[in-house]
C-alpha cells in the first residue's frame, strides 16, 4: 500500500480510433470516472469528434491528441481497428514521441501491439489479447511477451490481455497509485469480481498457448 | 438450450439519458455487438445526438426514441441520472406504453427503478443494484424485489443487479435466445469470467441486504 497523498488528479487520456473495442474503453473508464478527485478522463482522437467503435456505438472524443499535451495515464485500446492502425506510420511516430512523457503507458488487449509497434514496448515485459497474441508478437520481436498472464506490470509499462481484463488491471493500477482499500471499494461499488492475481488467466491454455 | 434457427438480428435498444452510467450500457453491447447477425444494437435517448454518461464520456444516439417503433429488447441502463430521470411523468407514461412491444424488457443497475417507475415491473420478481436498493424498492411497491441475485429473470423482463452484473445478466440471456454454447464462446472471446448463477451475489450481504 502506498501513502495517498493529496494531489491534482491524474489525467488519463485514451487514444480512440476507428474501429476500438468498446469495453477496452469503457471497462477501465468507468472505474477511473468512479474516482473524479483522482483521475480527469479525456477522450482522444485524430481529430475532436465522432469516433465509431468496432461494435457500432459511436463515441465523441473530447480533442485532437496532436494538440493535446501528453497526459499522466495513456491508455491504448485494442479492437480490430488496431490492424490498420499499426500500418500507419505517421501515427507510430508521433505515438512513439508523444507517449514518452507520461507518467504511465497502458493498453488494453491488442492496445500492447499498438504501443509495441511503436516500439513502446521494447524492452519491457508485456501480454495482450490470447486470440491475438501472435498478432502482438510480430508488432514487437524485441517485447518479452508473456502468454499467460491477465496483465503484466512491468516499470512504467502496464498491458492487459484480452477486453475484461482490462478491468482487473485498472484496478490493480488504482491500487499501486492509491491503496488496495481504495480499488477494493470501487470493485465493491460496481459490483465487479475483481481477480487480483495477474497470473490468472484460463484464457491462454484454452488458446493453446500454454499447456 | 434451444434450438437455434435461423432469423433476422434482433434489434436491441438502449434508453440513454444524461448521466447513464457507462459501463451499464457498454458491457452488454459489448457481448451483443460480438453477435453482428444475431443482435443489431439501436441507441436512443430523447434527441438524436450526445448523450453525456455519469462518468464524463459523450455517446452520440442513433435515433430519439420518440421516432422509433420498440426494438425486439429495450435495454435501460441505470446511473445517476435516473434520479432525475423518473421524476418525468412525461418519460415514464410514453415509456410505459411503448416499451410493452418488446419481445424482452430489460434493465441493469438502478435501471429496474425505471422500469418499475413506469410500472412496468408490476406483479414480476426483479433485482437492482445493491446500494440502491431501498431507492429501487421506493420505485415499484407492487414489484418483488429479489435482495439477493446477480440478475432476475421473470418471464418477458430481465433485469440485473449493479453495473458490472449487467455482463453476467446479459451472456445468460443469450444462451436463452441461443444457446449456452454460444453464450460461452462470447465470453471467452472477451475473456470474461461469467458467472452463471443467478443467484451468486456477495454484494448483498455487503450492503446489509440479507445476513
Amino acid at each position: 500500500m502506498t501513502i495517498d497523498e493529496p494531489r491534482a488528479p491524474r489525467s488519463v487520456g485514451v487514444v480512440l480510433f476507428d474501429r476500438f473495442e468498446l469495453l477496452d474503453v469503457f471497462g477501465p473508464l468507468e472505474l477511473f470516472g468512479a474516482l473524479p478527485d483522482r483521475f480527469e478522463i479525456l477522450l482522444l482522437a485524430e481529430n475532436a469528434g465522432p469516433v465509431r467503435s468496432a461494435q457500432g456505438p459511436i463515441v465523441v472524443a473530447d480533442r485532437s491528441y496532436g494538440d493535446t499535451a501528453c497526459p499522466d495515464v495513456v491508455l491504448v485500446p485494442g479492437g480490430i481497428g488496431t490492424r490498420t492502425l499499426v500500418q500507419s506510420r505517421s501515427f507510430g511516430a508521433w505515438l512513439a514521441t508523444w507517449a514518452l512523457r507520461a507518467e504511465l503507458l497502458t493498453s488494453i488487449c491488442t492496445g500492447s501491439g499498438v504501443l509495441a509497434a511503436a516500439g513502446l514496448l521494447d524492452g519491457y515485459r508485456a501480454t495482450c489479447n490470447k486470440r491475438a497474441f501472435h498478432w502482438a508478437r510480430a508488432q514487437g520481436p524485441r517485447v518479452e511477451w508473456i502468454a499467460r498472464a491477465r496483465w503484466v506490470h512491468d516499470r512504467d509499462r502496464w498491458t492487459s490481455a484480452g477486453v475484461a481484463a482490462g478491468m482487473d488491471m485498472t484496478l490493480a493500477l488504482i491500487a499501486r497509485l492509491h491503496s488496495e482499500e481504495l480499488a477494493a471499494a470501487v470493485a465493491d461499488r460496481v459490483e465487479y469480481d475483481w481477480h487480483r492475481d495477474p497470473t490468472w488467466d484460463p484464457f491462454a491454455a484454452k488458446n493453446g498457448l500454454v499447456d
